[in-house]
């Protein structure tokens, strides 16, 4: 496996050239475009690493996967009133599907689908508690304790996050979101600024690669059909505009941040997760695509094999 | 394989009710509600069947399959260049995209880019050419030199595609078509016209569950990225907009087809057909659907997993 | 002229019951749907009222018109880089054109365009400034200084404003507000809840029938070519996608609001204001546009002849 | 009136530099862009010219107008059922709205709502009919029996209107057509290729300046009504997405052509036709749209005052 992850890093390093920094908050835009690190978890919980592998990043996107394990696991399948599991076909953050199906999101990896998911995680508590699920879900399964949110991320999201503001006011406009705006934004914004290590991402999404039990532990951290259908969702719509294109080329069900992360499940294999800050024109990691493409090649875990 | 797909035919059966028969040209219409059969052929080419599992019908779009393969037999990875490989987001005859995306189809699946596929496959030959390669495909994978064009069917899509021929003129107005508007559309009636049984089309899309080779000749149909590639579409674009939903609940690559059918493939298990003519709201078989659930709930061959 | 006023009443009383009084806030959905009053002003400043004339209603989107006024004043043709004047083709709060357009509003006279227009009047001073202005040149033009803000209206506008505020953080997002959000929908809200019988605003429009000038005072209350061009976007946007249909049958330049009052410019020969609070399909006051569509019949003041 | 030609014409020169003249068939790309030309026709029938205002040109969309006037005479308000009278929003040939709205377009004065103008005005009798009825009115009011077809043009329009053809398939598609597409297609290919000189034009569009008359001789053309609402079809949509532009500027009812003709009216006063070749981005003639603004400068015909 260290073999594999070494030369999955040498056919990615050449595409960090081809990709953009996200430059829309200073935390994000100061980033070093040359990191390159990757991390897979394995069927025994142990998690083999190379290159940036130890170094936090933003997970920004990714964080939306956890929170909808979560909100499955709390308010079960009545999440589906709220918001729907078909691919967007369009950009991250468009809001005309919106206006078109009336308020409700086209899946919970979008960003209005994402602030619903945290919305029902939420319920009638403090939006914080719902950061409290997320962290906690984050740590035991990431097994390290330190996984925090990087307070200067979440300020500088809540300071220029008018586009999520004017998504989350457009559904409230449609009565689909229960709490206040603020609320859901804030909460929305603290999500998505947890640092994470390769090695602890990996670590941290391995229960999808198992139907959704810890393999190490045993221990259901969602069930089996909750855990299939997150996958499926990651795999239609894990990136945006580009989802076609991801699994076209790499095969797995994945999940990409705009901190230029992304988080693969190979069922019954394991869990993999890869950081390259450069990003292709539809917001995914293209160094970090790349790695991936490279280590379906040597593994053969495309899903459609 | 008996039992498992009786179970399913039963877990299927009361769904019929919930649908509606394709009911745009007379010789759709008048196909039995009531009909039922699946099909499931195995590495060895075996094929198993239940129910109406020998009655031929209308396969519809699920000739844009195998016109996928040919075409990129036949030219390559330049057919990405007039067709992309993302969801749509919209359904199957949507214009909209087409505009803003300069009459460049989504994928292959929708009926614009079948169109384009076909066209690419005419090249500079006859029309008939296209037609001709693709029975030659499906009887040689279907065992069976009968498979053939229902001209009936072929002559009522030709008399009622108008919104077909408007999606054609659309992209001819882009210069997305090669050939005259007439010789691609008639193609396209004629491809969608051809009929088969389950049994036949189970055993026709075998090769797409064994990397691109019939498993029982060890002959290569396509070459084994091509395969994958296929089901990655199949997998996120086979069902229009209802594309999620199948993956959510079946989790398999498919595609349907306003016959009735459904083409399904299980990646190293093997190639599933199911037919039921009443459709749900987004045009796939509603007790189809239904049927695959039931098999893949009982055999665990979600890719998901 | 009390006899086609008469008149004009009589043919539209029985459209009162074709329409449905607003209803997203209380305070107007208690207004008595069967009031109608309409008021003309003269070359000479005189005003002849019939009906409900007398009594204050909640203008609304009318204000739109006299903060585009005042804007042009203030900032002259620059106001034309932030809000177009083409007519949208959808509806009074559609948000898909601004994706597409990137956040420029079509034109001044739908709820995004005219939030811009009161952004660049409120300039760098307090939001307050800009409802000062208006209700200065609302009061001298309506030779009234009771005209004022129904402030239940605009506390219930604030309460309820989610859409509007979902555009505004989506114009914030593309640049388009210099200043805060909640400054310029606070502002928004107040201009819509002045509240002013036909009276009153037939005077206070009397300047766009003349030019630009009082015809009464001869003073100049924006310059002509100004007024103009009010007109042509009155003409053009005054009904979001009912201009069509007003310019159809009315003929002249106007602004409707969903307090059910209509302002309509008769070029050289004066000013005509209705209310009736049941409102077409559209957001169109039903019997106020018919007793319009009477008067011009009566009178021939159709721009189009 | 020979001073305020020639002052319109020097005015609008400089501006035939500004755009570019329609190339998509030969016969357009091939004129020279340098032309200039401008007539009025008075209330006694008289013509006034100037620059080079006897030269044919393809009069094009301007044909919209004239069919609309007959076949409103033809089937009278029932037309309505099959077009709108809206603005469209969007540029000449888009086919977004008629699938959002099934197939009915917004306004006459687009290419799909024209073809179903033409639609209604062949009703059961061959194409050609309606050419006949659209050239015997237009010799009439021209007051001259040359006016006709140009073959090349029609010719070369019939061979190159995919995109045409695609909005007839598709209102065809929705039922919205009555006769077969190339029977439609092919009339609306040749109303458009109708050659007419400035002095021809203008004289054909004088009943439109009072009230549906031919001033000289008393005769109705069309009823009072009618032509007042052609007009206001005029004004809103007759310059496609450039509507709201052309009505700020020059303030008239007015239809341009991809020919580089303009014809404009001003109730009471006459009819104006200007021709330059070269185009702005939103297909109306640029110094056309100049020379008209400039007169209207001198006259003060703006219905807005």
């Amino acid at each position: 496996m260290d073999d594999i992850l070494a030369e999955a890093l040498a056919a990615a390093a050449p595409h960090r050239a081809a990709g953009k920094v996200a430059d829309y908050i200073p935390a994000l835009a100061k980033v070093d475009p040359s990191k390159l690190g990757i991390a897979f978890a394995d069927k025994g919980g142990r998690v083999w690493g190379a290159g940036d592998c130890d170094e936090p990043f933003s997970i920004q996107s990714i964080s939306k996967v956890f929170t909808l394990a979560l909100a499955l696991d709390r308010v079960g399948a009545k999440l589906w009133e709220r918001v729907g599991r078909e691919p967007s076909g369009s950009a991250f953050n468009s809001i005309v599907q919106l206006e078109s199906e009336r308020g409700k999101p086209r899946n919970p990896l979008i960003n209005p689908g994402a602030m619903v998911v945290t919305d029902q995680l939420i319920g009638d508590r403090p939006g914080e508690a719902a950061i409290a699920d997320l962290l906690a879900l984050l740590r035991a399964q990431a097994r390290d304790e330190s996984v925090t949110v990087d307070e200067e991320v979440a300020h500088s999201e809540a300071a220029t996050g008018a586009r999520n503001r004017a998504l989350a006011w457009f559904m409230k406009s449609f009565g689909m979101l229960s709490n206040d705006v603020e609320t859901v934004v804030e909460a929305y914004f603290r999500q998505c600024s947890v640092a994470m290590s390769c090695r602890q991402l990996a670590r941290a999404g391995l229960f999808l690669a198992f139907d959704g039990r810890d393999p190490e532990s045993g221990v259901e951290v969602t069930a089996w059909h909750r855990a299939r259908r997150i996958n499926s969702v990651m795999m239609l719509c894990g990136h945006y505009d580009n989802s076609g294109e991801f699994a076209f080329r790499v095969g797995l069900p994945g999940k990409s941040g705009v901190g230029g992360g992304i988080l693969a499940i190979a069922p019954g294999h394991g869990s993999i997760a890869v950081w390259s800050p450069a990003l292709n024109a539809s917001g995914t990691s293209a160094a970090g695509a790349a790695a991936l493409e490279a280590l379906v090649e040597r593994t053969g875990w495309s899903v459609f094999f």
